[in-house]
C-alpha cells in the first residue's frame, strides 16, 4: 500500500509520500513513489498509489517524453497543471490496460496526486484517478491524500486551513504520515518530502527522512509529548474523585 | 458503518459505540450497537459492527434466554468471559446462516467486542469474529475496535497503556470516537458509553453522547485547542525564517 499527501495552502505547496510496496506481507520492498521536476518556468510533483507495475510505466513514460525531442506532449508542453493531470492520466489508462480495454485495467490502476504551479499561473493540487479523470481539492479542506487515506486523516481535517503557516502545514503532514506508519504495515520509510513556495520555482525545502532523522524525530516527539501533556489538562469526569 | 471500543486497563474497563446505520446513504438511522449487563455476580457489555439484522437477532436471543426459566445456556449461566464470547459466537454463526451454512454466511456476518467481570475473575475483553471465534487484545494494547477502525486508531496507539488512568482513557476513547464521527459520515452520534472500576459491578459512569454534550464537547474542544497549541510549542524548520 501506500500513503500520500498533496497540501495547497497559501503561503504554498507541501508533497509527502512512503516508500513501502507489497506484493503480500512476504514480498515487501521500498520504492520512491514521488517524480519531481523543477525545470524553466514550472515546478512540477507527481506522487501515486496503486499497482506498481503502471505507476513505474506512467513514471518511465513521463521521463522517456521529457528527454525526447518530438514528444506528443510532456510535462515541458503542458501549459496548466490540468493538462498535466490529463496527461498523466492518459498515460495510466494506457498503461493499465496494457492489451486494450478489460476488465483487469482497474485492478491494475494507479491513483495520483499531480500539482504545482506553472509561471505565474495559480498553483493547483489535483486527484487523477485510474480512469484518468481528476477532482480538485474542495475549498475549505486544501489538500489531498492517495492510499491508506484513513489513519492520517483526522489530523488533516483538524488541522490544515488555507490561511496556515507553510510551516505549519508541513508539519502536520509529517504527522499526519507518522500515524499513518505507526497503524499500518503496508506504509514505511523513507518518506520522501518536499516544500515549494508560492511564486519559487525550486523547492524551499527537500528531504527523504528515516524515522530517525533527527528533523523528522524531533516533530513527532514532540508531538507525543504535546499529547500526553493534553490529557494532563483535560477537564476532569466528575466520578474520577470517587 | 460502525466505530466501537473496548478498553480494558489496570483499574478498569471502558466501551464505547456510535449508533450510526446505514443501508446506502439515503437510508440511514440510529440503533444503539451496545448490550449491558450489569446484575447479581456479573456485568457484561456487548458491543456490535456488521450486519444489522444479524446483530439485532444477537441481541433479541440473549434477551430471550435471559427471560427463559430454562434456557440452554443465557448470559447468567456463562462462568467466564470466555464462555460469553462462545455463546454470542455461536449466536452469530446461527444468525448469519439463517438457511445453514451458506455463502452469505459472512456477508452477513457480524463482529462483536465482549466484554465484563464474573464475581471475583479478573476482568475480560475478546473480540469476537462473526465465524464465532475470538481473540484476546495484545499485552501492550489493551484496547480492541471494530467497525471503521482506521481514523480513530492513532491516538489509541499513543496514550493507551494498562497503567493508564481510568479518566485519561475515558478521554482517549471519546477522542478516538469524535475523530472517527469526524473523518466518516457512516459513524455517527448519539454515544453509548459506559466506564467499569474493577471489582465493581455496576458502572460507575454512563451516557449516551450527543456531539452538543457539554461533558463531550469539553473534552473535544479541549483537544482541539491542545492542536493549536501543540503547533506553536514545535520546533521549527530551518526555512522558516527565510
Amino acid at each position: 500500500m501506500t500513503y500520500c499527501i498533496g497540501i495547497n495552502v497559501n503561503e504554498g505547496m507541501i508533497f509527502a509520500s512512503d516508500s513501502r510496496t507489497n506484493a503480500g506481507l512476504n514480498d515487501i520492498n521500498k520504492y520512491s513513489k514521488m517524480f519531481n521536476y523543477a525545470v524553466g518556468d514550472r515546478n512540477l510533483v507527481i506522487v501515486t498509489s496503486g499497482n506498481l507495475a503502471t505507476s513505474q510505466a506512467v513514471f518511465s513514460s513521463i521521463k522517456k517524453d521529457l528527454e525526447s525531442n518530438t514528444p506528443e506532449r510532456s510535462l515541458n508542453t503542458c501549459n496548466t497543471i490540468e493538462e498535466v493531470a490529463n496527461y498523466v492520466g492518459a498515460l495510466t489508462v494506457k498503461h493499465s490496460s496494457p492489451h486494450g480495454i478489460n476488465e483487469e485495467a482497474l485492478q491494475l490502476g494507479s491513483s495520483y496526486i499531480v500539482g504545482g504551479q506553472i509561471k505565474d499561473q495559480k498553483s493547483e493540487i489535483l486527484l487523477v484517478y485510474p480512469q484518468g479523470n481528476y477532482i480538485r481539492p474542495s475549498d475549505t479542506k486544501p489538500y489531498l491524500i492517495i492510499g491508506e487515506i484513513n489513519y492520517g486523516k483526522p489530523i488533516l481535517d483538524r488541522v490544515l486551513k488555507p490561511d496556515i503557516s507553510l510551516g505549519d502545514a508541513a508539519r502536520c503532514a509529517l504527522i499526519s504520515m507518522d500515524s499513518t506508519i505507526k497503524s499500518d504495515l503496508r506504509v514505511g520509510p523513507p518518506i520522501d518530502f518536499v516544500v515549494y513556495k508560492k511564486g519559487l520555482i525550486n523547492p524551499i525545502y527537500q528531504n527523504k527522512f528515516e524515522l530517525e532523522d533527527q528533523v523528522y524525530s524531533s516533530i513527532t516527539n514532540s508531538w507525543s509529548e504535546s499529547i500526553i501533556r493534553a490529557f494532563e489538562s483535560f477537564p476532569r469526569f466528575d466520578w474520577e474523585s470517587k
